[in-house]
């Protein structure tokens, strides 16, 4: 049987690629420290013992953190489908190297001046905007065709980085690891995106579930995701803000997880651990923390936010997910609202919170409050701790409805324009439409195909 | 069918929680290096070249080395039991989420001055506590319930830590990555609690075995920590003596890892590798060489100190777990003894060899004399290198003594308190008591149940 | 059934770690960097804020992700075929920690004069080697048995070695990812290794093929491989070289990614991808991009030739190894020429190309051209930029020469000395002749046995 995207996914692909090298052509340049111009940062002299470092070691050890988070955490969390495991992984690599290309460019063109500057810290910002789309992606994951879920990335990273521009730069507001610009946008705009595109189909479908071994593969992605958020929150900070960034995630994670145990038991009838659960809502506390991270919320602090989270996404995947997709015809594959979505919006309001309490006797670094949290600690230079605080739920508030008008949109413009091809009925959460796949797929898992 | 644990899983570890989060409270706070009120590594100018590093730069890949070997290299390699992997990763992640918490608090009470200070490096010794009571996990594997897990934790982090004080700040030992205080300890702690809760429906389970794809899930494991062994021997360790212990473990490592393969293809019957051998008696090396790693022990000694070890491990393996089972009652799951136990001692008795005979021709370096090893290099600044050797022994003796008697005492907290809840023979080494398990666990693999 | 080298692979084996021994003894020590007796980068002082940096730190979080590429990257690429994973996996392991010693004991004999000197830069190009040999070990996979591996291990690192000190000493040739060295080598002595081997048998076996789960499991080694190239392409350059080195590669995968999954569905009957492109092709920008990564080929090239690569791969695999096995009998089980081979070839082109138009223009850094290009920058040093790029077709030339000449004679070193055991039909492509395997492994899949 034919791929349903036959010829059009390889022509468009293709064509996006080409008008990325002619973009690349006309505006992108390395940044002076990688150009061999500017040998700023060059030793000089091979037996200096302390040359000055070129900023790709300082921020190369966490960026890989952050790009394995991307490919093999979120790559791998997705393969729980019992048969969706080829497109899980494949597609998210897909869609992330495109966005790694886009996101260079769209980033480039709306922060700077003219030219696109190309560094370590531009690697590290792209690999966000590949976040953002593949929480998005959880959201609608085996209901869209590769090529609606191409175009669905090309259009967000456009509106995520004007969202984030208006955030950081009009609003300057502080979210150190993403949990507004990132999660919050990826989530609701899925969520948006899910709605739009909801079909009675995908309730009935019996492929919407894991095998034995799936779920230990979904395993790979969750623990990678687990160990490496304390570097996604904490990648772009500097200093004694980076350290405590690092230890706040861990800690917030760490109760998360044990608390996600808990609650998982206890919410089941029979009292068992549920693999959702432990897969995505020992997750929440890295999301949850992610604003505030970098600030003074002390370690009891990123406890109670993780353990808070926990609670929260654990009982989103046992009471929201259902009530979402049997009330509001909201089906949301992953509970990208449980793991990114709710945790944001916790995560902007502790953020909130932290920066309006914050003051010169906990932060005696006016550095930190001049350019992290703009508050005014010494009179006149501009916001009070309290209006630093209102800005960041306006952050928030703006992101949700850029996110779900964005998402709403998108879903339109796939749905409806015939070219991109949505699944049909016996097509959902199956990689055999787009994919050769070996023989044992059809027989193993042994389960009645709709 | 209900979970044995059903309410009382929930409520011990939430209640567990909360009584971390008061402590938290009141006992723990930032170090000054990741604490804004003391900027003193913070950039005072954001054009400075070269600001001073703050240590979380330094320590922070080699943490996440550890980190990845504690969650992913224990968690899958326990993943070889073919209905066990969801307890083998899930668990493994819930203990060690647990650990890092209580191991903050508990290595905070003993090491410090009243208040807890937590940092880069406190989160690296909470991860060595997790690999201790994850090594214990290993012999105990699928013979316990989550909830007599957790007690384990709680219980032997406490010893752990107490032993290590006892060995570092009284005895004054060296043991750069571990051996004696994280593997021999974990290790017999294990083996004595496996003793204790010997029964022979152990023995008769059939499901204490793998499949096919089991062992490849359980190999992701076994080469993460063969990676990054050289990580946890040196995380702690600085300059030359860091560089040493990355060498000496590479070295140790490649050895053990040919050896163990010639090994087991020469005790098997038919001349075969066995996967048991490969997954586990190719790390032995790291073990082995753990006390000595940042001593003077010369390029060939690592590599005779991993063969040794290969061929140590991989008959114990062969020989010794069979022994111990049938004559003394004691099922070690994982074969901790041979991939920790054994393979610690040797570790201790290299190390207490290189400590005797260092000296001031080989150590030009009275910082790494007086601050590392405590040999008399420069008279009368106290100890001889051969009395360090003898305390380094003593050091083994007394790890010995508290893991044996505490894993006894353990192993009797457990087994007959009643709320901890054994598992039922038919509960053996099978995820379906304590989790919700896709349809396909029943009948795949597709062997006879007990 | 025994294994066909019951009793002479563990006697080679253990020999050759006695002599690996014996090597290490009389001729290697650590470098002075490692070294007790030249304190040069110990602290001398615990409370210096800034102490020179020992270059372990430098250098070591590049080689852990090389070192990952080599064993899990690697490793679990090559777990795709559906009864041979433990061989894979295992294998792998086994060559490379053999290849860990050897190459350090070759590389330094022909490097160095007398002693060997290891430290974090040996074990870095020791990988190298080992990633040489693994991408021979991907032409012939599943068609040798490990003994034979062990011995084309032993001559291809000599060989290889030999051929990097030709082209990097005496043609002072730049090839800062090995496209040349490592990969160009590899392939073509592999592919003239497989046509050696050659046997109709192997057409037959019904054994060669991936089920589900395999390609899940081989997708875990294409994605760290994936991730981690730009630290391949990298780790041995500094300053801006080296970020220009990440940047590069970073870009050419990207676009090779999002190409190969285009060309995959163009080239495929019903439009769908082929797992064995998204596994394979993906990574061929990597390569391509190698020699060139630290050139200023600006990042619009890296895209061209990321691109370019993804095509020739996919191509390759769809229409030259078909053509290779049928017409010119040389079966190439991983398809190493599509991935390595031609995209090397490519790689020193364009390398070429980039050192032939190089120009004072271009590098403002008398240090980079001097020592990294060999160019002509200031009047009377030496070479003009088009003679560099001259030398760099040569090196590869003698390259492609040492490697088809030294794969033809290991091939019949191992084809025709009996005692290194070749496989006989039925045990192509299976770990049962040389592994204990679980009783599943039998009946999953369910696949006739020839």
């Amino acid at each position: 049987m034919r791929s349903p995207t036959r010829l059009k996914f390889p022509i468009v692909v293709l064509g996006i690629q080409i008008i990325f090298i002619v973009l690349f052509a006309l505006t992108v340049e390395y940044d002076k420290s990688a150009d061999a111009k500017f040998d700023i940062q060059h030793p000089r002299n091979v037996t200096d013992r302390n040359p000055p470092e070129n900023e790709v070691s300082k921020y190369y050890p966490m960026f890989q953190d952050v790009h394995v988070m991307i490919f093999i955490g979120f790559g791998f969390l997705m393969t729980f489908l019992k048969r969706y495991g080829f497109s899980a992984v494949g597609l998210n690599l897909l869609i992330a190297a495109l966005i790694l290309q886009w996101a260079t460019l769209v980033q480039g063109y709306l922060h700077s001046d003219g030219n696109v500057h190309i560094s370590i810290t531009s690697m590290i910002t792209a690999d966000f905007a590949a976040a953002t789309v593949l929480i998005t992606f959880g959201a609608v994951l085996g209901k869209v065709s590769p090529l609606q879920m191409v175009v669905v990335a090309l259009i967000e990273v456009v509106l995520a980085t004007l969202n984030e521009k208006v955030g950081v730069q009009i609003f300057q507001v502080s979210d150190i690891g993403g949990s507004i610009f990132v999660h919050a946008f990826g989530a609701f705009f899925g969520l948006a995106l899910a709605r739009v595109l909801y079909d009675e189909d995908v309730e009935r479908s019996t492929k919407e579930g894991s095998v034995y071994h799936s779920d230990l593969f979904a395993m790979i992605g969750t623990i990678f995701l687990w160990l490496f958020w304390p570097s996604f929150n904490s990648a772009l900070a500097v200093g004694d803000d980076q350290h405590r960034a690092v230890l706040n995630t861990y800690m917030a994670l760490a109760a998360c997880c044990i608390v996600t145990f808990a609650i998982s038991a206890l919410v089941d009838g029979e009292g068992k651990f549920d693999m959702v659960h432990v897969q995505n809502a020992t997750l929440a506390g890295g999301v949850a923390v992610g604003t505030s991270a970098d600030m003074m919320i002390q370690p009891v602090g990123a406890l109670v936010v993780g353990a808070v989270a926990g609670v929260l996404s654990t009982c989103g995947y046992r009471f929201i997910t259902p009530f979402l997709t049997s009330k509001l015809k909201l089906h949301d594959t992953c509970g990208v609202n449980n793991l990114h979505g709710m945790p944001a919006v916790l995560a902007a309001v502790i953020g909130s919170i932290a920066a309006a309490v914050a003051n010169t006797d906990t932060y005696d670094d006016p550095e930190f409050a001049k350019i992290k949290l703009y508050v005014d600690v010494s009179p006149g230079e501009g916001r009070t701790a309290g209006q630093q605080g209102g800005y960041q739920m306006l952050a928030l508030a703006v992101t949700l409805a850029i996110a779900i008008v964005g998402g709403v949109i998108t879903g339109f413009i796939i749905k409806f324009i015939p070219m991109f091809v949505a699944p049909k009925k016996e097509q959902l959460f199956e990689d055999e439409p787009y994919w050769g796949v070996p023989d044992d797929h059809r027989t193993y898992p042994n389960i009645p195909i709709i």
